[in-house]
């Protein structure tokens, strides 16, 4: 046996043991009669002491040790001179008796600190020290907690785990798909899976009741900063239930993770629909941990001689709550961030609402006094408060305003990572217009339902029949989202027509799935959680790159095991393909 | 709200209650006055009644219904005046007051019923509607259940859950690995994982001490009788542990499995040696819920005028308990079988020992009475007993044995599906001698760390190294292996060396596992066990097939959704490949 205890869990309680510890040398100072070693493993760190009196075979182990060198020791347990409280273990210490170099270390490429000086890039070929971090690790601890604590969850409410395929087939719908050559069907491809969709719905139909995975999914998009080609979703589907069914279960999976994690009591989470979530916060994944809303001041603005909102489609404000006193310097950055190419803003205007009760805007010659009160009160500014407001084509003055009002949320310190404000986003269109292309697209995927009171217009009125989806955002991030499926087969005809599949198409891309739903499809619905964004959110981590083992950069490359490489002219050949 | 309650809950404690149920139509009896349906759903079957009285509306609906129909419908719990103890609500039936069609249903190609009418390939192309069969579904059912306990099972155990990446790379030793082209890498490719091998190791690097995944994998190789090119694995790791800490935690687990599955207590397992396998079973994986060890008689037969004896390497014996009153038919069958080209034996040879004490053989001619009872005497036969006799080569003549022995347990009913006896199988050889190539290779994979007994042999005699590897064997059927793997770059070179690698080679492939293990690799080991098998083996079927919800054929095809397919000539342009 290695060990008989980890770094972590030596106490008071055991001092006068004799103890084997195994683990890493995170550091050695030798003050000269006593030496100190910090031992270091998964568990925890336990303080080694070599006193002056320690035998001449451990002096000399230690001074051939270095960091990272894997050691084993033998020794007893005391209680320590001076204590440690910032670590469980540091009551005690273990007086060394036998000591071996289990294994040596080079000098590590970086410090294995919380704060290591090792950059990006040298950290991430070197990926198994850098997840010898504490920093690091814990988020992987975190992650194998909330899996395992959704898993329960799920299970204790009757979901069958199900494992789907990997190797399917490849459609042209929605992203690029990673495809593999068959050797044994050869000119053939296998696709690897954007998500389990058509297959959760398949279990629906083999009346499986309740389903869920964790499960990796691909897509081969060109990675933006946070984005994997393999991620990994919770992924669920119910049978017999409407939308208040699935809401109710996946809200309490989220309030338990909340409680369980974090401590914390979710309240009942509110909803807000597609359109206001667009009208007010300008995107479709509002951030409600603060205020700020959007005022639109459209006809409150123009009729008079400013020609740049008379001409708008839109003007739109927010009011940020004591900036009134920001100086030219900060104006002018708040301006220059909107006019930033990502936002592409022409301008910005402001309207300063003094603690005195005066009033400075940036359009002052154009309007009067009581013209810029009554914008204030509408906005229910309040003295010290600052209004800024766009304009321009109402679909690109929201997400500009969007970005302003989280720009003003960052600078207020309004947006805290330890604060949670999830909610639901509900009642999203159906159908997106593409200019390109000249044709609908499903804003979620072609087996989404309409919501029930908009069915009849989908052939009068597609644009503005909405889904029957929704989406659980928490702090401006969208964590999951799903629907309540078609299973009636003429209404999926319906859909395909909207999105101008001829019968033949329609047949040909999902003819497997429209011919399972002739044998007695039940009602159903899901949603997917994007585990990997999810864990993030709970390490209060800013990137998911953190939350997965072995990450890829953004060109999609294992800079580690240096994948993707070239593979050999035998398995060319065995595959029938050759490059172009 | 669909429904109050499923259709497997209901009981006479809820008789009078209002219900409203959904499912699936089994059946539909009418018996003139009374209308009897079986509704289904994954909980069970609950029977409804529509009596004479019933409305218009009711009848209507139940004449439109057919098998496989989709239906809410709202009633009263009644007692029944026949009960039915074969199903838990069997003493309830529901007194039908609405019936809704929620979705109709074409005649399904097979009948949902545990004995269906449906060949193999039709329930394939339809697995939607065979995975509503419960024969089949109990089956992911109970492979749920076994995820759900080996995860918690590992976690108490304090193994991290780890996901690995599925996108790697490719490596020329072991088998032949699925290739994904990269569409940002143009010419490069990622390969799917044969297992997570290099990953688990490397998080041991990591310092994560207990690693253990339920993962995918994947191998591109001609599909025998029962495998799958995408297949799971139990997948685990753990440092600081000798051979001893690893079978501790993974018989503990399986006991745990045994108890809570199938409610078997099981003893300590036995272990034998891979020598000892191959000697008295003639494989590596033995069955021993029966005896009929071989017994080598080949000193004891030879020196005789029997030629074929005198020349064969190997002569060896099973003892078919009261087997002696087999006919001359029985006998020619078992010389047919062991004469089949699958196993290759030139002729069998037999001794009756029968009841009355007298002895009778095939080759009387050649040996006395007295010989024949010493052989019986060496196989422990009794009166009543049949020694079966094979020669030949040794190597051949093992397997061929191992044949007839299994043979003889299926014969003699010793082979019970509900009997279990696991073992360990231990000591294999490190490496195996390749005659093709004129190299070894390694039995496991080359991190399997040698025997440390046999350790000083590795240059001398590599053939006869023992590897620190063992196996899980139940009743015939490997369901797990692992091994100490090499912690220490000089032994790791060693094993290059063995294995035929010249430095250059061992670092192009191993590289960065080996560059991993100079900055402190702790000593550890690990197991995988296949998760389809295992389950196959708890659910006495006798293919893994059952197990996954959506299987491939023996071409590696999923004959459901049609894939693998052609893919569009956009794809092949953006990957930069095309067909040879």
């Amino acid at each position: 046996m290695y060990r008989t205890h980890t770094c972590g869990e030596l106490r008071l309680e055991n001092v006068n043991e004799s103890v084997t510890l195994c683990g890493w040398v995170q550091k050695i100072r030798n003050l000269g009669a006593m030496t100190f070693i910090d031992l270091r493993d998964r568990y925890g760190i336990t303080q080694l002491v070599a006193e002056e009196s320690a035998s001449e075979e451990i002096k000399q182990q230690i001074a051939r040790s270095g960091r990272e060198f894997v050691i084993q020791i033998r020794g007893k347990v005391v209680e320590r001179a001076s204590k440690n409280s910032k670590i469980p273990t540091g009551d005690i210490e273990i007086l060394l008796e036998e000591f071996h170099i289990l294994n040596p270390s080079d000098i590590p490429p970086f410090t294995i600190e919380d704060h290591t000086d090792g950059g990006d890039e040298i950290r991430m070929k070197y990926r198994y020290l850098d997840l010898r971090r504490q920093a690091v690790r814990k988020n992987l601890e975190l992650r194998h907690r909330m899996a395992h604590l959704v898993r329960n969850y799920l299970d204790e409410k009757q979901f069958m785990e199900v494992e789907t395929p990997v190797l399917i087939k490849s459609t042209p719908e929605g992203a690029r798909d990673f495809v593999v050559p068959s050797r044994m069907n050869q000119g053939q491809f296998y696709a690897l899976p954007q998500s389990p969709q058509t297959f959760k719905q398949l279990l629906m139909v083999a009346g499986f009741d309740r389903y869920y995975q964790i499960v990796k999914c691909f897509r081969d998009e060109d990675l933006r900063a946070d984005r994997q080609p393999e991620f990994t979703q919770i992924d669920c589907e119910m049978s017999f239930v409407e939308r208040e069914d699935v809401l109710g279960i996946f809200e309490g999976m989220i309030r338990h993770l909340f409680k369980e994690i974090r401590g914390i009591d979710l309240p009942v989470l509110p909803r807000m629909t597609w359109h206001d979530a667009m009208e007010y916060y300008g995107c479709d994944k509002p951030d409600i941990r603060f205020d700020m809303q959007f005022v639109d001041l459209t006809h409150q603005v123009q009729g008079k001689d400013f020609t740049v909102f008379n001409t708008a489609e839109y003007v739109g404000a927010i009011c940020a709550p004591g900036c009134a006193s920001y100086t030219r310097k900060q104006l002018d950055e708040l301006t220059e961030f909107v006019k930033r190419p990502q936002i592409g803003a022409k301008g910005l205007v402001y309207v300063k609402y003094n603690e005195d009760g005066s009033i400075k805007s940036s359009v002052d010659k154009f309007y009067t006094e009581a013209d810029l009160k009554e914008w204030l009160a509408t906005c229910k500014a309040q003295p010290g408060d600052l209004l800024l407001l766009l304009c321009g084509p109402k679909n690109k003055t929201l997400p500009q305003l969007c970005e302003l009002r989280l720009e003003m949320g960052d600078r207020l310190g309004l947006r805290n990572k330890d604060v949670f404000k999830p909610l639901w986003v509900v009642d999203f269109p159906l159908l997106e217009w593409d200019e390109e292309t000249q044709r609908f697209y499903a804003m979620h995927h072609p087996f989404t339902s309409p919501h029930p009171q908009d069915i009849d217009m989908m052939e009068s009125n597609p644009g503005a029949v909405r889904a029957n989806a929704y989406d659980m955002v928490i702090n401006g991030v969208e964590v999951g989202g799903g629907s309540i499926r078609i299973h009636d087969s003429s209404l999926q005809q319906r859909m395909f027509k909207c999105l101008g599949f001829t019968p033949e198409q329609a047949e040909k891309q999902f003819g497997f799935l429209m011919n399972a739903f002739k044998y007695g499809a039940p009602p159903h619905g899901g949603i997917a959680f994007g585990f990997d964004r999810l864990v993030s959110m709970f390490a209060g981590l800013d990137s998911i790159r953190d939350t997965i083992a072995f990450p890829k950069n953004n060109s999609g490359r294992d800079v580690m095991i240096d994948s993707p490489s070239e593979i050999s002219t035998d398995q060319f050949k065995e595959l029938g393909i050759k490059l172009m």
